[in-house]
């Protein structure tokens, strides 16, 4: 029961935008805009200012009135041009999903590219953060994302995964990686770490910089028996657990150089990610060594306190979350992550080697999950 | 400047819905609708009938009118649910690029999944063929479709490419395999042959089936000087000549296991890409041995006739187009393609290994191309 409460908070808050206003949307807005960057080829909007505002352009000449999902936006009007144009309130940096909405149709803007997210593929828009080098595609060495398909009994189904193979793998034939599994938030699915959480450029840039073992990402679906259209009351673990822990990882560790146990197994999540991670980890002690949560929850050491063996088999828990989701900002936010310092800082005391984050200035959105796993992924498969 | 015309007329076909209308759109539509495969997932619109009619349901309260870019279709008006229903005339089977009008504005379908062609990210709907076995997803072995960035000097940038590795790719540490560089057409980008190309799925079905040998696919973006916003006119092929012969390949020669001589290298190409295909083979004798062009015009015994070295250096020279876009149909079409099967055998009386293919029933379109794979693979690397 505490578990469907817990995904009850989850699905309110990944359907809404979190971002506060920071300023006073009445404040003409500072007149240098620019792409955004998650615009399609060609495309000079939306666009984006220097106050994190969004600027829409939207052709559309018999409507009676134009807007966006985004609120506290400007009412939308005809420019010169006779397309529509309005703007959003002062956003925190990062991603954001929308939808531009045309006599009451929401639909996706013709000019962003399409990400999937709060249950639909849909429009996406990025304010580019002062942090972004860590994210950015640069002459480094790439590591692939590969799309694979893996049969799974359980569900009489082919399955699809995301797998990030580090630089230097098809290089290196002889060497065995430790392995991720990377979980996606409600709402969102097998695509969200690869497209808008930028796993496989943060892993390159980290990996380049010396801050990171080469390790492998796994990515697929977490909400196996499928709810997203009865919602998450109907949602269970279980089918997910013996998709990801009895035919997932065998698969990878027969089809990849993996290294194949315990200490070299990690599993991370956002969000309802880090729910089932928590819930998959704790039930799995000898398969997964390195716990990461993000936005998703905390381990606490009563959580642990009648786990046999959890001291002696975890080597890591890492627990992150927005600035706005915990306790002591000043940016307001719902506060809902508590204290992650206070958390680690038991668990520790538990003899757990645990780590906390907090990304400044971010709500319950990617900016704060590509940051965790920034911070996550040097801190894994010391051993 | 023959060139430059052969542009512009693929220009002018792949914007534009080439499918004819079969019989009378007065005609009341059959009442078997079945959801899209092409629909995200959970909605039960667009909808497909027998007769190959798509139905659109859009919700759109405040709209006066909305329609859709498919031309002859029915009138949409609101059903008793408030929301909008319209529907097509009847279209070919395969996959059809489309865009939903609401009050003059032209948006994405928000309940289909989204391609890249016509210039954008954009609806697609998926007409189920009677032949859609051979690009079905199937519990057999399958092999990856990785996204992967190059450096490219020439340009300055990292660049991505998709390259299709087959099944068994990874067991087979000591195998290596040749390569197949594949292009998309005017308006599409790399993504095309990988998503609404279904190419991995039918290699893996033909792999599976005895049918082909495994070989790697690469396929990368073909508009290298980027012209998209000013259009074909200033399309110039020697960028991407370039970018892919002298960069490209010597990178996937350098880290996938390739055969990395002429005799294992082929290329191919749809519409603008054939167009590619053959200007780059022909002046690259000693790079491609085989040349597969769909849809995308023809070698005439005249174009190799100066060329010394291509009877004894070509090993496969592979014509295809759908029907109605070739001489002799019933079924109208532009004819654009002329007579393949003539072409061909003037090759064949020159001493080229050639071959040719009709698909049944579809013009300039990805159901055309599709089946053009499905019968280009076997004939590749028979030596």
């Amino acid at each position: 029961m505490k578990t469907k409460l817990s995904l009850l908070v989850f699905t309110s808050i990944l359907t809404g935008q979190l971002c506060l206003a920071q300023e006073n949307p009445q404040k003409p807005p500072a007149d240098d805009w620019k792409p955004a960057p998650t615009n399609q080829k060609g495309k000079e909007y939306p666009q984006v200012n220097s106050e994190g505002r969004i600027k829409f352009r939207i052709v559309a000449p018999d409507a009676k009135t134009v807007g966006c999902t985004f609120r506290d936006s400007s009412e939308f009007s005809k420019g010169e041009d006779g397309a529509w144009y309005g703007y959003t309130r002062p956003l925190d940096e990062g991603f954001h999903y929308y939808a531009i909405k045309i006599d009451g149709a929401e639909v996706p803007d013709p000019n962003s590219l399409y990400f999937f997210g709060a249950m639909r593929w849909g429009s996406g828009v990025e304010i580019p953060a002062h942090d972004k080098d860590s994210y950015a595609l640069k002459n480094v060495p790439h590591g692939q994302l590969r799309e694979i398909y893996f049969h799974s009994n359980s569900t009489d189904t082919e399955r699809r995964a995301f797998v990030y193979t580090p630089p230097g793998y098809d290089q290196n034939p002889n060497q065995r990686y430790p392995v991720l599994y990377l979980q996606h938030g409600w709402g969102e699915n097998e695509y969200g770490w690869g497209v808008q959480g930028c796993a496989g450029l943060i892993m390159d840039n980290l990996i380049a910089a010396g801050k990171s073992r080469p390790f492998i990402i796994v990515m697929t679906y977490g909400m196996t028996n499928d709810t997203r259209m009865g919602g998450m009351r109907d949602f269970r673990i279980e089918p997910f657990e013996t998709v990801l822990v009895k035919e997932l990882i065998p698969y990878i560790d027969a089809n990849f150089r993996t290294l194949a146990d315990q200490p070299n197994r990690a599993m991370a999540g956002l969000s309802m990610g880090g729910m089932e991670t928590k819930t998959i980890t704790l039930k799995n002690l000898d398969t997964f060594s390195h716990i990461g949560l993000f936005s998703g929850g905390s381990i606490s050491p009563d959580d642990i306190s009648g786990l046999a063996g959890f001291r002696e088999k975890n080597k890591l828990v890492f627990v992150s979350y927005g600035s706005r989701e915990v306790s002591g900002n000043r940016s307001g936010g719902n506060r809902r992550g508590g204290d992650p310092k206070a958390n680690v800082e038991a668990l520790k005391e538990a003899g757990i080697n645990s780590h906390y984050y907090v990304s400044p200035d971010t709500a319950h959105e990617w900016l704060s999950w590509r940051r965790s796993l920034r911070e996550f992924a040097p801190l894994l498969f010391k051993n």
